[in-house]
């Protein structure tokens, strides 16, 4: 399997770093030369394109989209129209029709096509809602799902048009996932997103009620607007006879940055009171390891296409309820 | 002055503490007559009552009213006709047309009224919003407060007719007070209150979003049916340059039980990432001695019934909301 990164900067280390660990040849494209050199010095990697056109038509099997937002139709499209099978960051694309069209373009040129959304294959999170559905808490009554930080973001991250939004539809789309992971399906959501005081255009700050099908209610928090915060759990789960919460001591102390050097994102449950120990596993290494593993099978992704649509359709409901 | 507390039991016990250690004579009513007993032997209390109107008719100057919150409004207003001034367990009422009625007696009979509301009191809060005020974290965008425990209340406060409601007009009603002190006038509220696994009958969870009319969001959550719960800021005020949340490690491990004895709510303010140090006094003295002090003195009550209408028009509002 060759792989070509397509945008080194940013999560395109943490997915180059992936690769190495996994053993995967691969080569990059990035515009910034200071990037492609990184890559060389720090990977050893041969092939480095600073066109895209070259890069995409260079010999790989498959390329991994780390660009923005708005860039992610017509890259991945022209990618799968070349045979390429197609990894790509969150969030698959910023309207539905662009999504759609980026999935269509996978079966019509008969390509594998995933998002890395690596939030899916946290082992904590997942733990979590195993012991809801062994019945561990009885019926859910509430969902509290949030995260806050302060980010000064800058470049085409700062940019509403290339973004398709703000804060949610970029790190707010894992805790969205996180939500509708635990809640499933929603009737509706009341919410608001706004601008706070960070450096981006769009909104950095949202909350929201979600009315869950099952008839349990969902509080969510999103901020890149908040200063000095303290650690909070980032899921809690109440149900008639019991909780789950994340334990926030067992979280890496920076993002992806643990002791152990495993990439993971949530700390381990804490389950009626007791902590609940994890066998913590890389969700980077997973995530890319499961899509390579479903070309080489022809199986299904392990990350489906309908979570991808799910997440950015709850974006837009709450784009759209606006402020 | 002369007191007679109304209902010795529950609350009605912290009161009792607070007459005690401002050296007020008092009475007590309650019709369990272990209650009374409890009150004899422990403050040496002279006069009880088991029969509501021997308690108001006897000598006492003013009446301290801790009964279910549907007999408010006929108790209050019988003790003002007899000339006493009343205070009263928070809700006011369970209508704005009973508080009204209470209110307009208390002008009629020309006798001070006051709802206690503790909450008002607490230094640690006072401090935060004068912190908000001064401000010290700029523009306000979003407030969180919330509370959770497990209670499986028996007896007058698991019923909804006696309750005009569930936990929210309870317990929920402090917390109310505390969004509503810092985030001022909403112009609108989403929310939900619904049935977790409580003993009551009426609603035990409530979420909500509050829009203040300043232009900032409220994210609000108060619940009796979460089980083994994590101990969290009650509130967090994020300003565009700022923030400021309760410190947990300094609010009383128990309910208004600290370490020293003085009685408050919440922990210390957390500005900034600093730890802010309060001057700690009694919630409860200082609420009895504030309406003492305004008889007194013929002077304004130290709480307003316009926060006490203001509160419980916002459950209403909440309640209306439904499920």
């Amino acid at each position: 399997m060759k792989v070509t990164l397509i945008g080194g900067n940013g999560f395109g280390k943490l997915h180059g770093e992936s690769y190495k660990q996994l053993g995967i040849e691969f080569s990059v494209y990035d515009r910034n030369l200071e990037v492609l050199e990184y890559y060389r010095k720090n990977y050893g990697v041969k092939n480095v394109f600073d066109n895209i056109e070259d890069a995409l038509h260079s010999d790989s099997d498959m390329v991994d989209i780390v660009l923005p937002h708005k860039m992610h139709r017509e890259i991945s499209i022209k990618a799968m129209e070349l045979g390429k099978h197609v990894i790509m960051e969150k969030p698959i694309a910023t309207t539905v029709e662009e999504a759609t069209e980026i999935i269509e373009a996978s079966v019509k040129n008969n390509v594998k096509f995933m998002v890395a959304e690596q939030y899916n294959f946290d082992p904590s999170l997942n733990k979590a809602i195993k012991l809801v559905n062994e019945n561990k808490i009885g019926k859910v009554h509430t969902i509290i799902v949030r995260d806050q930080r302060e980010y000064k973001k800058t470049g085409w991250r700062s940019k509403k048009d290339q973004m398709g939004g703000g804060a949610l539809i970029d790190g707010g789309i894992h805790y969205i996932e996180t939500i509708l992971d635990i809640g499933g399906d929603y009737r509706k959501i009341d919410s608001y997103s706004y601008h706070g005081g960070s450096s981006l255009e769009g909104e950095d700050t949202t909350v929201a009620l979600f009315h869950f099908v099952s008839g349990s209610h969902g509080m969510f928090f999103y901020s890149w607007a908040y200063r000095d915060f303290p650690r909070l759990p980032s899921y809690e789960i109440i149900g008639e006879e019991g909780s789950i919460y994340e334990d926030v001591q067992s979280r890496p102390q920076e993002e992806f940055k643990s002791m152990t050097g495993i990439r993971y994102v949530y700390g381990n449950p804490v389950l009626n009171g007791e902590k609940v120990e994890i066998h913590k596993e890389d969700v980077f290494n997973l995530e890319i390891k499961g899509f390579i593993d479903s070309i080489k099978s022809n199986t299904e992704v392990p990350y489906s296409h309908n979570k991808a649509i799910r997440n950015l359709k709850a974006i837009l409901d709450i784009y759209r309820r606006g402020d």
